[in-house]
């Protein structure tokens, strides 16, 4: 401990509850968020960090920029439809383009594990330039550290983006308005449980590809469309009913979804049946909300599903004036239930 | 692995020497050098990375952009002087200040492993926007990750950075001529003893602290003064005598430098001696090197000890047409001999 430095503020967060991190507490779920608020925001807390989006939208002289920032710490770090470079690229390409910017730079932090195979840290860096290439981004600067066996798990990746934003849209949970539609870009649940199938050894009829891919390009098609794109997120950790719920208590505002017009693959659903999973809550990294303008909702819908990115997308539901803060769905038995953020954690590290 | 991607590309290493990740591929050497042009650049290889600068400099419109990257795993977590959260600004914040930008915003993403007290976290999180705000930039954008417990060393941080180059000259090691002196900004060693002293729990008579610092301060106060500043390197990773090779080798010329003239505290000096290290192999980290012009080298030095950081700075040697890529020394005892890059590790994770 510094000796110049002053420690004599405390930590707020409930110590007597959770005076240790937990595998939860990077889960997205509610613990995280109360870890971001009370300790990160608590002591960085300033306008940027506390909009609460995927990326900071920055002013540099007259131009906007977003910057954006995830570690990866997916295991195994190969899984079917990717791998930990893959999703490194398409992660942070993802934050960069639900601010509405277009991705143009990427840093790349590895830290490496003492015996990893150089060969196994080739085959990430190639699938990583490979995803930067398709996504139109340029990996410019990067770091190297190594640590003892045993300190790691492989190799960790950190990106860091740099985007653009050339439009005068404000995207953000702030600009959700009541009556906005929302639209999902596709079928839930396919990282989570491409990722958990491999881990767990086990096999399906068919083998579940992640859905990671850099959506930048399905973004940029809304917004040339003309579409007045309110909100736009990622449906990552905590899955399509964990986004919501931010974006829920972002806006003030209520939610309300019917269940059955989210598209989730069979085999998904058979596998989250097996393993216990919800599939509501279990991340995908190519798919997003996007909350739009009534009058628009059919010409975005349109847009979206003309990209094979979004062949699948659905209208899901819609933005109401209340309960603020909470989403609500309609169940496939028409039964109307509350849509949680999730607790605790249900799959680690698959990000 | 991904089916997806196309693996054929051979990984170019000379795989039978090296098949494994070593603690050395992250010490700053020539290992790490390796690693850098034949995994990253042979993959990554466009010209901000190829430039092999601490930051990359892009043009964002007119303006012209700095951006950056560096992960912390230094053990321990805390050190006399700083800890991982401080240091973790300080490193980042130096990486631009070399490439003569002005540092204005920093991402934050953090690997924590499960167990880590919040209470730890807490103190270096505080301790980072104590840096930051000293440093005056702005952390504006973060992440969090848990890995499991025995898969990560209480908690690894990365930093990236952006800043603003607001001059018109090209700091870069291309940029280096022959006859250009070379100052030094203070006494080397420190970062690196201070912590090996507590990660072995040696005692000395006093306790060395580390140098970790800012020093954009003070490489503004040069530019501003009006100094030509042709190249900057602050000298972490492998020290002063590591960075002066990089330098000599990017700009292909030679380096002459004079042992008597580098400042080293006798307190680290003798920590040095009994521990078996040559202070001019260890990290600092609130220390650099700038190459300026013969007639504008008397008004830099002046300029760099008026300020609290660089009251110890010394003109050290000057650029030499050759040998090409070679730093030789002139020792104490006035025998020439060459200074060559460090190979392998002498001091892992010290950053």
């Amino acid at each position: 401990m510094s000796d110049s430095l002053n420690f004599n503020l405390a930590c707020p967060l409930p110590l007597q509850h959770y005076p240790n991190i937990l595998l939860a507490h990077g889960g997205g779920g509610k613990l995280m968020h109360q870890l971001i608020d009370q300790v990160f925001l608590a002591s960085f807390g300033d306008a940027p960090l506390s909009a609460q989006h995927d990326s900071a939208v920055l002013p540099i002289g007259k131009a906007r920029l977003a910057f954006t920032t995830d570690s990866y710490v997916v295991r195994p770090i190969f899984f079917p439809g990717g791998n930990i470079g893959s999703l490194a690229v398409h992660g942070t390409v993802n934050d960069l383009a639900m601010s509405g910017a277009r991705p143009v730079y990427l840093s790349a932090g590895f830290i490496l594990e003492e015996g990893l195979l150089v060969e196994t840290l080739w085959r990430v860096v190639q699938s990583m330039q490979q995803a930067a290439a398709a996504a139109r981004v340029q990996i410019v600067t990067g770091d190297t550290k190594v640590v003892d066996k045993g300190k790691g798990d492989q190799l960790y990746i950190n990106t860091a983006g740099i985007g653009l934003v050339e439009h005068a849209l404000n995207i953000s949970p702030r600009s959700v308005r009541e009556k906005d539609v929302i639209l999902l870009s596709g079928d839930v649940g396919r990282h989570g449980m491409a990722v958990m199938a491999v881990r767990e050894g086990l096999e399906f009829e068919t083998t579940i590809k992640s859905d990671s891919a850099s959506v930048a390009g399905l973004v940029e098609k809304l917004i040339l469309g003309g579409i007045e794109v309110h909100c736009l997120r990622d449906t990552t950790r905590g899955g399509l009913a964990t986004t919501l719920n931010e974006i829920a208590q972002s806006s003030g505002l209520g939610i309300q979804i019917e269940e059955a017009r989210v598209p989730v693959r069979e085999d998904v659903q058979a596998a989250c049946e097996i393993l216990g999973f919800d599939p509501l809550y279990v991340a995908c990294e190519g798919r997003f909300v996007a909350f739009v303008p009534l009058d628009q909702a059919e010409q975005a819908l349109e847009i979206l599903r003309r990209h094979p990115l979004g062949e699948n997308a659905a209208r899901i539901g819609e933005v109401v004036l209340g309960p603020q803060g909470m989403v609500k769905m309609k169940s496939r038995i028409a039964a109307s239930r509350i849509l949680d953020m999730l607790s605790g954690e249900q799959l680690p590290r698959i990000c």
